[in-house]
């Protein structure tokens, strides 16, 4: 339905041989959230050519489905002058993040080129921090009175649709100053009598978002009590703004995507999740060096605790071939429990109260996979090795090892999660780690054991 | 705001008790979602008192909110009297979703015990695949005839909303064979004159969805357009149903899960993601054995490199000691670049496009970190084994470890994206696996061309 590389193809063709006309016309026909598609894979010199051919309503519209590091460089190529006359048409809301992104002085100038009615509410709206409600919500919100019929509001939003820009989801119902009182749906506005009295069918029970919400909790609420917008008061209950769908989802998306990045010792705490991909490489260090460094303490442990068999080392060199292959399985099936348990933990699929179930169960496929891998890796090093007790050793390890890994991949995130600690922060590299330790101990104390003693 | 456990703690309290009076009222003051929420801590004796405490409405959309499991378990507890009283009153394709997990003959006592209609409802969504549009879509969608006037539309809103149920986002204009003609907002419903033509406010250019499209497209397309709901089409362009953006929410959350899972090498493709976690053992060690065997015999060829380099092994036992640390940390590293590789490509952060600037940006990112850590572990290394080559040798294998983890981490979910493959499938496990490999060559190969050449 609609094949990226070949369209690509036809503007790089149609921009080549400056055929502007062309250009227009391939770019008309298709949607706000293509055009921001295609642009995104053009060459910044032809994404700004392919941008000015774009009629100015539907540029506008655009920038709001591209990426912000895209909005911020196709504004900045354009020029102040041009860039407000696309400003004035984007939503308050979209325009407040990409000032957020750029220096404090570029923005300036832009708000200065701006009718100062949109610039006083941008700046408004540049007051609430980034990631908060406050920052999130676009401020145009259809309010109504308690005492109007359902004639009034449908005459009223008439009226208002000619001053006004704002979107449709819910009808917020406040007094005279401002205080919410309740929230009236298009469905009820459309189906109760011309004379029903809003106050009938507006519901007082509100899901609200307050101004300074960290915009986890806003993206918890939204997935939790799926309306399709929220409204957002400050401390006295004063109706500031509405959060959207649309505006909740780009923030799921963000906070998967952190708890992503922490599940693979990614710490988004220093560095602005954005910033680690597209900002500077000493950016992208900072955010990747605090748990690789305690990986690195971690697996000196490990060295240490090899260190510590070094007679047994001495004496039967070929042990230490094997290390490998138990630690990287062991991290591996580790692994596959902390993402099943740390994602369950996130989506409410998997309960604190359900924890010994899934432990149990955990335990059990660690042991019967163990099970499995070890008599494989017992069989093959027997064969191999043609050494008997080198393969019963490294398979009971597998076993220990595999059976250990999951009990530590689950519990570690339960035990987390009670202490109120995100279960995604670094579980990953740090039970890996301990895997590793652990794994290295049950290994030489069988080889140890086992095998010095029938040598 | 909302605090689970006291609230958790009184239910248990009054059920005990057995008052249920106390009971209703302390549940009757929560949203349904906070229910669902409330319900899913509960154990299953405790939880169906409760459930049965809830007025049928509430309990009705409470379900909506639960997760299929619970759906499914309270249903079945209910038995069928009861439950087809819950049943009617929940939206179908809710119904037709739970009774996809029963087993057939118990999905054919609750049918038989609903009326005809709502029976023969279901039926129709039941035929069509679970995970396909039209398994997600809702069949009660409001269409309207492109030559009513806005006025006779909104009689027309308000004489459906007493005969049928219905969710209402846009509306759909369709002929007279049900074929798709256009869509009309709410918004230029009530914004436009009464006696404005629905011909004239419709748009004709309209995102759908096809009746097999499958979920992952489904997810797709909602995160690209953002629309609130999107009509669902056959192969003649017949209106079937709408997908509204809370079910696409369920889908988009259900996809990250499955990307998530087999970034970690649990394979989605032989079980169902929710099987994992709670089908059979024999389920889970399906799902997670395939891409361990993989790691298996990568590892053996690990194994297989240390053990032909056995006589450097035997010359110097003490560097098998830092093999779990070289490893450790190129798996870690590497690791993070394939997350950050993986999840932008899945976002759209990352395109194809962009694919040198990632490459050499985590390739530096590599090195700097490989020379800080590398150097680190030169100076402890040395000055704990009294061992200057050791301490230089162990470093320069660090830096170069890290640096091809980073390569490897961030080229190869490129050039599986590049051969249409999805970059999420395995990535983890095979590539820590080949890191694995590809660092005992480098470090032993040091080892034998400096090491042992001077001592």
């Amino acid at each position: 339905m609609f094949n990226l590389e070949n369209i690509v193809d036809r503007i790089k063709e149609t921009t080549e041989s400056n055929n502007i006309n062309a250009l227009k016309e391939i770019l008309d026909s298709y949607h706000c959230a293509d055009l921001a598609e295609i642009l995104q894979v053009l060459k910044p010199e032809e994404r700004i050519i392919a941008f000015k051919a774009i009629d100015e309503d539907k540029a506008a519209e655009m920038l709001e489905y591209a990426p912000a590091q895209m909005q911020v460089e196709i504004l900045s190529e354009l020029g102040e002058e041009q860039a407000a006359k696309i400003i004035v048409k984007m939503p308050h809301d979209d325009v407040a993040d990409v000032f957020a992104e750029m220096e404090q002085d570029e923005t300036e100038n832009y708000l200065n080129k701006l009718p100062t009615k949109v610039s006083t509410e941008i700046r408004e709206l540049l007051a609430y921090k980034e990631d908060t409600a406050g920052g999130i919500m676009t401020p145009h919100v259809l309010t109504v009175n308690k005492d109007m019929k359902i004639e009034d509001v449908l005459s009223f939003i008439k009226n208002q649709a000619e001053k006004n820009d704002f979107e449709l989801y819910y009808l917020y119902v406040t007094d005279h100053q401002k205080h919410l009182l309740g929230v009236v749906s298009l469905r009820a506005l459309l189906t109760k009598p011309y004379k029903t009295k809003i106050e009938e069918i507006m519901t007082s029970d509100i899901v609200k978002l307050h101004i300074d919400d960290p915009q986890d909790a806003v993206a918890d609420i939204f997935m939790k009590y799926q309306y399709s917008a929220l409204p957002v008061v400050d401390l006295y209950n004063r109706l500031k703004g509405m959060i959207t769908w649309d505006d909740a989802q780009d923030i799921v998306e963000e906070e998967t995507t952190e708890e992503i990045y922490q599940t693979s010792g990614i710490s988004t705490d220093l560095v602005d999740e954005d910033e680690i991909i597209f900002g500077s490489t000493i950016a992208a260090i900072r955010a990747r060096c605090p748990w690789l460094f305690i990986t690195l303490i971690g697996e000196f442990v490990a060295v240490n605790v090899a260190n510590s068999f070094e007679g047994t080392l001495n004496a039967l060199p070929i042990i230490a071939i094997f290390m490998p292959l138990l630690a990287g399985l062991g991290g591996n099936i580790g692994t596959q429990s902390i993402t099943l348990i740390t994602r369950g933990l996130s989506t409410g699929q998997v309960t604190l109260n359900a924890a010994l179930f899934h432990i149990w169960k955990e335990v059990k496929v660690g042991f019967l996979i163990g099970i499995l891998f070890g008599t494989l890796v017992s069989i093959v090093t027997w064969r191999w090795q043609n050494n008997f007790n080198l393969g019963i050793v490294v398979g009971i390890a597998m076993v220990v090892n595999m059976t250990m890994a999951t009990l530590l991949g689950t519990l570690t995130p339960f035990i987390l999660k009670k202490l109120n600690v995100d279960p995604a922060i670094a579980s990953g590299p740090v039970i890996a780690t301990t895997i590793d330790v652990l794994g290295l101990i049950i290994y030489f104390s069988l080889v140890s054991i086992y095998m010095l003693r029938i040598i």
